[in-house]
C-alpha cells in the first residue's frame, strides 16, 4: 500500500493513517490523547531545539532517517546541557511513498526514543507530490529538556589550557550515506546514536565542562572554527589524535575528503578544564558509543580565533569553517 | 539570488543565510544566541504542540506561508487553554528559490509571531532539490505554551446543552487557496490569523469553557464529528446559523463545495455552557478576529454521537469526518 494524496487531508485517511503507524508506535498516555496540543509537565528552565531531516536514501547502512531524526534532536538538547525529556514528530510524506516502509521508520523513531528516554507527546503529517520514482520522507523533530538548575555551557566557554575531547570515529555517517547513494559496498556504517548516557556520565560526575557540540553537518571544523571565534581563543589539534576508522580513512583517501569537514550523527566534541581531561576520556570511553575517544588538541590563550590543525608530518594547517557545498541531504 | 543546496551545507553559506534573512528578522535575546537549543524560562505545565505547513502558492490572497505557520501554531496552543510562549522555525527550502520571497515569508513570521505574543526561539534549516520550475518552502513549527493553573479543555468535555459557537466566517482559507490555484480573480481572502486576543477574553472572563478546536484541514464536520465521538453526545447544527461570507457562498456553489468541510486558519469552534453562551459570543464579537462570531447549535445527551445538521428547508443530514481528498496542500 502507498501514500495518497488523501492521506494528508485531516480527514478519515489522515486519522487511519495516524492510527495505523503513528499512535501504534508512540503509544504513551500522552500521545494516546490525540489532542492538538500536549500538555506535559514542566520544569523552571527548558531547553527548545528543533530539526529537519531530509537525508536520502532515509535507509542506509547502520540506520535510518527514524533513528537519525531522534538523535539529532536529542543530542542537541545533550549538548546545551540539558536533560531530553520530550520530542515532536512532523513528517511530510511524498505521495506514493511505500506504507511498510514508513512503519519501519516510524518503529525505528520509537525504538530509538526509548533508548534515549525521551517521549514522543505530539505529530502532524503532511502529504506532498513526489519528488523522485519513489515517495520520500521528510521528519522535523522539536525537543524539549529540562535544564539542571547551575548547569549552563556555551561556545563561548572555551579557556586557555582547556583540552578537547572527540567521543569517537570521524565521518562515519557522511562516508556511510555517501557510499549508499554511490552503490558502494563496504561495512561502513552510520554512527547515528543518542549520546544520552555519555553526556549523563560527565555531568553526573562533575566533570568541568566547559563547551559540547554534537560534530555534525559541516563536521568538526566547523564547530571548532565557531568555539575558537566564539571564545577568541585560538584551538590546537594534532591531526595523528583524530579518531578515524580504518576503513573511512581508506574510502576518505579514494575521493579525496576530509574527515575533519565530514558529518557524524553519534559524535560530540567537548572542551573540558585540564584538571578533568583524564577523567572525562576515561567516562566517555566506559560509556555506550564512546570506546574511541581521543583527546585531540587543546585551547590556548590568543586572540588570533585560528583553529591550527598541526599535520602528521609536521606542518600547520589553519582550519575554518566548511564553505560551499558539503554532501547534500546529509541529515 | 536564489536559494542553492550549499545553502543547506551547515556550513559557511549556511551560516550567512541565517544571518542575513533568519537572524534579522527574529532578532530577539534567545535568537541571537545562536546556539543548538534555546534555554528558556518554563513552567509547572507547559503545552507542546508541532504542525508542518507545504501550502501552494507560498504567497495567497490575503496571506503567505510564514504567517500561516505561525498562526496554525500558536492557534493550537491556545486551543489547549495555555498561553502561547515560544515558537521554532524549520524551514526545508528548496533549491532555486528566490531569496527576496524567502525574505517576504520570514519577515512575515516574525511579524506575526510579534502579533500573537510569541517569541521565534530556535530554528533549522534544510536544503532540498527543486519539485517543480521555481523553488518552492516548507515550515515546521512547534509552538511550547505554559497552562495556566486549574484549565483544563478536551474535546470529551460536550456536556447536555452547551452552545456551539463558530467564531467567524467558514471556508475563506480553502477558497482563497483554491482561488489562487484554479487562477480565478476575486476579492476572497484568507483568513489566517492568531486568535490570541480572542481566547484570552474567554479565559480572562472566566466562561465556562468545555472544549475549543481551531477549525483547519478537515473543516466543521470533521472538528464536530471528533467531538460528538470523544464526549459521546449527539451535536446539532443549524445551516442558516452558519455563517459564510456571500462570496464564498457564491464561489462554493459554483463549484459545489460545501463550508462544513472546508479549512479556515482563523476560525475556531467552541463548546461553552449554556449560561455563559450569550456573553461568550459578546466577547468574541468584540475581539479582534471576530465580528461576524455565530452560535450555530446545542450539544444533547444522546449516546448516538451524531452531529446532525439541520437544513435551511427543514431537512436533517447527518454529518460525519471529511473522507477522501480535501484540498491538498492547503496549509
Amino acid at each position: 500500500m502507498n501514500i495518497t494524496m488523501a492521506h494528508g487531508s485531516g480527514g478519515a485517511s489522515t486519522s487511519e493513517l495516524i492510527e495505523s503507524v503513528f499512535a501504534k508506535h508512540f503509544k504513551n498516555d500522552v500521545l494516546d490523547r490525540m489532542e492538538d496540543s500536549a500538555v506535559v509537565q514542566g520544569s523552571e528552565r527548558i531547553a527548545v531545539t528543533t530539526d529537519s531531516f531530509v537525508v536520502t536514501p532515509y535507509f542506509f547502512n547502520g540506520g535510518d532517517i527514524g533513528r537519525l531524526s531522534v538523535c539529532g534532536t536529542v543530542n542537541d538538547l545533550l549538548m546545551s546541557g540539558a536533560v531530553p525529556q520530550y520530542i515532536t514528530c512532523g513528517c511530510i510524506l511524498e505521495e506514493g511513498m511505500d506504507m511498510d516502509d514508513l512503519d519501519k521508520i516510524i518503529g525505528s523513531m520509537a525504538e530509538t526514543a526509548k533508548e534515549a528516554g525521551v517521549m514522543v507527546i505530539t505529530g502532524d503529517t503532511k502529504v506532498v507530490e513526489k519528488r523522485g520514482e519513489f515517495g520520500g520522507i521528510m521528519i522535523n523533530t522539536t525537543g524539549v529538556g529540562f535544564m539542571p538548575v547551575g548547569v549552563s555551557l556555551s561556545p563561548a566557554g572555551c579557556k586557555d589550557g582547556d583540552v578537547i575531547i572527540v567521543s569517537g570515529y570521524l565521518g562515519d555517517h557522511h562516508a556511510a550515506i555517501l557510499s549508499d547513494r554511490m552503490n558502494i559496498k563496504n561495512n561502513i556504517k552510520s554512527d547515528n546514536a543518542p549520546l544520552s548516557e555519555m553526556v549523563s556520565a560527565l555531568i553526573e560526575n562533575k566533570i568541568e565542562l566547559h563547551a559540547m557540540r554534537d560534530v555534525t553537518r559541516g563536521g568538526l571544523g566547523t564547530v571548532l572554527s565557531e568555539f575558537a571565534k566564539a571564545s577568541n581563543v585560538e584551538i590546537d589539534i594534532y591531526q595523528d589524535k583524530l579518531p578515524v576508522n580504518p576503513e573511512v580513512r581508506d574510502f576518505c583517501k579514494m575521493l579525496g575528503l576530509d574527515p575533519v569537514y565530514m558529518g557524524n550523527e553519534g559524535k560530540m566534541m567537548c572542551v573540558v578544564s585540564k584538571k578533568d581531561s583524564e577523567k572525562a576520556l576515561e567516562l566517555i570511553r566506559n560509556s555506550k558509543y564512546g570506546e574511541n575517544a581521543q583527546i585531540i588538541g587543546e585551547v590556548k590563550a590568543a586572540d588570533n580565533n585560528n583553529v591550527i590543525l598541526h599535520t602528521a608530518i609536521g606542518g600547520e594547517r589553519i582550519i575554518g569553517p566548511l564553505y560551499g557545498e558539503g554532501l547534500p541531504r546529509i541529515c
